[in-house]
């Protein structure tokens, strides 16, 4: 069989399963993914001498430790899989609520109904815990799932998806509801991407490159995330307590995510009393600084910020700082370099915290807090399948409500339109 | 300048014009549309005498009447398109709002804010009056927006446009913030569907044909409407009385809607009763019946209904019958066949009546009503700018509410993540 008629086999058993996921209870789902922690408890040795073939395989190929560290299964990991199912199960459904119901002067009743998106397709790259997260929210969520995983976690990923299948099958659901891509012919994204009929959205979690390259050639809506190129401002009436904590906190309690801080904003009048104490702290611990000619004024071992730096999402030790004059701006380096992804302020001004919260087109705006806590979980969506910085449909940290949509109802008796 | 350099200039404009839009004032808004009102009373003779020019060149090109009437502006036209502006005036601001604001375990307090989309590009055919429905709905939500009319319509719709911009000036609001594409030049559009830099989504209103075009064509998100191939089943336990009354009012109280009535389905076991009835009445106002065999056996007037008549939106004076043995069957064919626009069950049956609300994946679902309803101004949504088929972002009838997006809004006091 061909890679395309084998993914659109595979897209029209989703399509299938989708219906019978669509009208299933609550409790049949929430029994998958209990069974499936069950599953994946009593499947520990064969899931890492599944996982152990991808990691020697990678050795093989010369994968780098941080990729084959990613990839390994250990059993700290198996458990957090199991605890996430869990978790997932005790979420709220968000299926079949139905909410606005009102009277409309015709005498029907009209009210909106939450309804599953229909077949969600998946594509991530080498962290095989994602088959089972990812697969958890679309099974909560009543929608059918096409996943496809790094080739590199192949092994691992169909021995998740068997424990996946027995938990649906013990709930009396398609096994079908959740598929992992077989083969690891590249040409099978291709296709994933371009079968509307089939697949109602696309949710890619990866590098940059694989997410622009997906958006670029998907006919199918895809929910995306590109840059996480994060701002602080600190506004003249900033406490300076809280300016350097928060700065401190957004920059350092994590390089590697998309909430990170990567650029500073300093209001020009608190710029020789706040850097000071922020560069201090922030090189102590070994983060690169680079400054525009004020900050280096102020900080001279600071390197050197170019018109690049404003643009790049570093994920990594390095701050650029940049001394603004007030609020606006501010807010003219933001819109003009952030990736509308997350902009703090920190002032006591009540005014300029009304303004950057209304004038800051980003999924997450915030008032004296680290741009680190732009996430599903701190938000309280109990969890997330990514994090959207595209403004249709789902914006900022997308958790169940983001795998639905609604669709509306209305209740007559007999009603006709005059 | 070409083509492309123009539209991209205008795009560069209506990116700049959402800012200002974004913060604008809700009495701003407000203002601009009840200005544009005044003027569009005081251009009268302009507006009428710039369609003259239309309507004349329209004759010479040889458009059939029904176009022609289409183009028309008459002196009540122009009064529906003031007290709309009027009405969309009165409508509650969606802008700004703040929902779900909660305090987290962490301590911070995240809700989310309604915000404008940023550009919206419409395309649409020979209405004038589209321009300024489109345009007051735009400007009420804080969007910009591109507006490519109908070539026909040339000269209305510059008009119009002229009104637009004077009631945006007298408000204080930039004046670009509505943008009439000058040129016909048919190029302009494929430029304007492809600039996702400058344009937030694309919202085409017209005929199947431009409609397919656009969104296979586009790279900015388009919120579509394509077939409304609508159904109503008449469940065994239907009253036959309101089977009969809404049947008569979904196909016949307008020919040519999207919401219009195209295939009845009949459960079997009351296909005798209910058919004839209805038959009768449809028949007696020069409704075309074509059925299945069974239909045929009780109708022997009706003609047979082939496979390409359960997949046609008729909008016209034609319903397709077809006897179905239970709900099952009814939303077997429902599913198959459906646009997934709008679907109606009529029973008395209460557990049927939850299934098919449930089952039935279309953007309205509706129990002992009319198809008829589902519309903007039904559902209390105030105005509407169009049917989503979509699942995605805005289903069903799209009001202001789906001309906005939410942020996260978080509010801390120098709260850091642990």
């Amino acid at each position: 069989m061909s890679t395309e008629s084998m993914m659109r086999a595979l897209g029209e058993q989703a399509r299938a399963a989708s219906r019978e996921l669509a009208r299933s209870s609550t409790g049949a789902r929430n029994e998958a993914l209990l069974a499936t922690a069950r599953a994946l408890d009593a499947s520990r040795e064969t899931l890492q001498a599944e996982n152990r073939k991808d990691l020697e395989a990678g050795r093989d190929k010369g994968l780098d430790e941080a990729m084959l560290d990613r990839l390994e299964l250990t059993g700290a990991r198996i458990d957090t899989m199991i605890e996430g199912l869990r978790q997932v199960a005790g979420l709220t459904d968000p299926v079949g609520v139905i909410t606005d119901m009102e009277y409309r002067p015709s005498g029907i009743q009209v009210g909106r109904m939450r309804v599953p998106l229909g077949v969600i397709g998946i594509i991530y790259e080498s962290r095989p815990n994602v088959t089972v997260d990812a697969a958890s929210l679309c099974i909560k969520s009543g929608n059918a799932t096409v996943l496809r995983g790094g080739s590199e976690a192949s092994h691992s990923n169909q021995a998740i998806a068997g424990c996946v299948a027995q938990g649906l099958r013990e709930a009396g659901l398609p096994e079908t509801g959740v598929q992992v891509v077989g083969t690891t012919d590249r040409e099978a994204v291709g296709h994933l991407i371009r079968m509307p009929e089939y697949v109602d959205v696309i949710v890619p979690r990866g590098g940059k490159s694989l997410i622009e390259r997906i958006s670029n050639e998907a006919s199918v809506p895809v929910i995306k995330h590109l840059d996480g190129i994060c701002h602080s401002f600190l506004d003249r009436d900033a406490d300076p307590e809280k300016a350097v904590s928060v700065t401190l906190n957004a920059k350092t309690q994590r390089y590697g995510t998309c909430n990170t801080l990567e650029t500073l904003l300093v209001d020009a009048p608190v710029a020789e009393s706040l850097l000071p104490p922020i560069a201090e702290q922030l090189q102590s611990i070994g983060v690169e600084l680079r400054g525009c000619a004020t900050t280096r004024a102020i900080l001279p071992e600071a390197g050197e910020a170019t018109e690049e730096d404003w643009a790049t999402e570093y994920l990594a030790p390095v701050l650029s700082i940049r001394v603004v004059d007030g609020l606006d701006a501010a807010m003219e380096h933001i819109n003009r370099y952030s990736s509308q992804h997350t902009d703090s302020i920190i002032t006591e001004n009540y005014t300029r915290a009304r303004r950057f919260l209304t004038e800051v087109d980003s999924s997450s705006v915030m008032v004296n807090a680290s741009t680190r806590f732009a996430d599903g979980f701190e938000y309280g969506l109990g969890a997330e399948i990514g994090i959207s910085t595209d403004k249709l449909h789902a914006r900022g940290p997308v958790g169940l409500e983001g795998l639905t949509s609604q669709k509306y109802v209305v209740f007559g008796d007999g009603h006709v339109r005059d």
